[in-house]
């Protein structure tokens, strides 16, 4: 193989395709990118068998071939070439030599047979989204994902169609995070479930401008999302997600709004009193408009008063301030509205045209504290 | 005790003297900051007994007294307060409550009776300087101290005064580092080792405005570093430093000047072959004004050229690429001069009024690589 191309264009590809090379593998190969040209392009691949990517970019092909390169080195040597045009050449035995300019690199290559390539999806079901979108919509809902192996369906998001509609979903057992976005184009319905990493990678690897496109594609086993000249394909969690329809009520007994900043800055005082791995709850507590928080543990004490509008009768509740923050800091609206029914049925947190829904269960306090 | 102040002043304070907080102790009390009342001034003290830093900061004293307060929890504690007005008192059995706006703190203190202050120190030496000037002599030092504890004195920088020049060297046996700066004011020789430590917390303390000035005292066993409202007070190394005149050398056989940025690339590129813990050495290798950059080792291999200007015979010698690139980015120049006079000579790169000086020796290279 030899191909000569710019630089940045290599670059760019190689940190696309990174996020899926396997860190701690006894698979050498899973550790590799894979480099194969494909006419007057090249096409880079890495899997790590959960979630793999493929990237082109444009080249002078002088020789067809492939080569496998072991990915943290091949990517810090491009890192560190200038901004020039960049010659990668194999030989014998699968050596491997990269110029540019004054600079030479010799490598040991790998054969690219041994590398597993990406999975050929039947596009059964396919829609398109704006690239914002749907990078919000994982953002928004993705920190409640449980991290907890021992549960493999909560490690991983819903990704769910219904009349229409799109829906993320997200839960750990003790908060829920949904996210509802009307389609565009008709759509079937359709229910899956996909990995937290791979949700977390799309994060980082989408560009995320709203007039850019990605499309999804779903198989059994797999998704597909398919952007420019990237495809990331990832497998599926195997199993029937929860029915979280039986925990959103839109029967509440009382309304609590008030300004988000006000109530994020005032959780963020009251977690110095709660140990990391604490679940030590703030206590809110409403006498008509206004909000106290506080927390009393080992480490001291803390009292807040917030201005709120109320609606309904007084409530005195736990929670956790860590789970409220985080859904707190995923609402981009200036204020925020809680609806409750009493000290033991859930928090939920929701903007009127219900396209976030955010549930905390309380935690009990005992009432003389 | 009772006190009122500004947030940001008191938050200013208390990011000077964390510093000097303990971080891994078994005694409790220093991982406080002791806060006393001063007139009309409120002092903060830090003391890990290595190190030691007290400021001082405007309040309103409403009762004179002092606690110590552990420093995390009270820098956490006021970093998310608003700014505002800030009140600290204290009450029976060290309990000390901290109100700021609707926010109410309770915390427990401990006594400051059992704080140890910083000692005092008898001003019989006493230099002022820039506090940019000390602070870019310790930045383009500090990175050759040893950090072996086992020979102490090579954890610590020298430094020395003669001839009314100021001098801070530094070396870890396998380098050396120094500067020199010539005094405005007509100061006695002196020459101490100050713990490195002391001089990487100075380089984050010290604001380093190049009008603003910092004083420093030396006593038998400590230096004292002293500027606007704060004072940082060190132990000293005990010991004779090494004497490194016999090594710097004003003779030479080969003389190189390089692009510098052109180097640190090559130099930063050829580390990608080198493991963290290896001490593989790059080739360099002049023919006439070209500079060949080499290095081969299991990981691959480098070839570079860079174009210089040489005066002498050629020369292949081996250097540790991490040590060059460390010397090479103190420097602000933008080239570079290297003597050499034999492959098993040091490699000394300084600039002609002699204000810094770097050494670095050879590693050994099989002419036959």
């Amino acid at each position: 193989m030899k191909i000569i191309c710019r630089k940045n264009d290599l670059f760019s590809s190689i940190n696309i395709v990174s996020k899926a090379v396997a860190s701690k593998t006894t698979m050498d190969i899973l550790e590799c990118i894979l480099i194969e040209t494909d006419n007057d392009r090249v096409r880079l691949t890495a899997n790590d068998t959960e979630i793999g990517i493929e990237t082109y970019f444009d080249a002078e092909v002088m020789e067809e071939g492939q080569i496998a390169l072991e990915a943290r080195m091949f990517s810090d040597m491009i890192k560190r070439l200038p901004d020039s045009d960049v010659s990668i050449e194999t030989f014998d035995n699968m050596k491997t030599e990269i110029h540019c300019e004054k600079i030479h690199f010799d490598i040991q290559g790998k054969s690219g047979e041994d590398f597993t390539r990406l999975p050929d999806i039947e596009h059964h079901h396919e829609i398109t989204l704006s690239q914002f979108d749907i990078k919000e919509m994982i953002r928004q809902t993705l920190f409640s994902v449980s991290s907890n192996e021992n549960n493999k369906l909560m490690t991983g998001e819903q990704i769910k169609i219904e009349d229409n509609t799109l829906m993320i979903t997200s839960l750990d057992g003790h908060r829920i995070s949904l996210r509802r976005m009307a389609l565009q184009e008709e759509c079937a319905d359709i229910e899956v479930i996909v990995p937290g990493k791979t949700m977390s990678e799309l994060l980082k690897i989408l560009p995320g401008e709203a007039k850019d496109l990605v499309t999804l594609c779903f198989s059994d086993k797999h998704i597909l999302f398919r952007f420019g000249d990237t495809r990331i394909v990832s497998r599926l969690l195997d199993g029937k997600f929860y029915n979280i329809n039986q925990i959103i009520s839109t029967d509440y007994e009382i309304k609590l709004t008030v300004n988000k900043m006000d109530f994020i800055r005032s959780l963020d005082r009251s977690t110095l009193f709660v140990k990391e791995s604490d679940r030590k709850p703030i206590m809110m507590q409403t006498h008509g408009n206004l909000v106290d928080i506080s927390i009393h543990s080992q480490m001291g004490a803390m009292d807040d008063q917030l201005m709120g509008q109320k609606e309904g009768k007084d409530i005195t509740i736990g929670l956790n301030p860590r789970f409220m923050l985080d859904a707190l800091r995923a609402i981009d609206d200036e204020s925020v509205t809680m609806y409750f029914i009493n000290d033991v049925a859930p928090c939920i947190i929701r903007n009127d045209s219900e396209t976030y829904l955010y549930i905390v269960l309380p935690i009990m306090i005992r009432k003389n504290i």
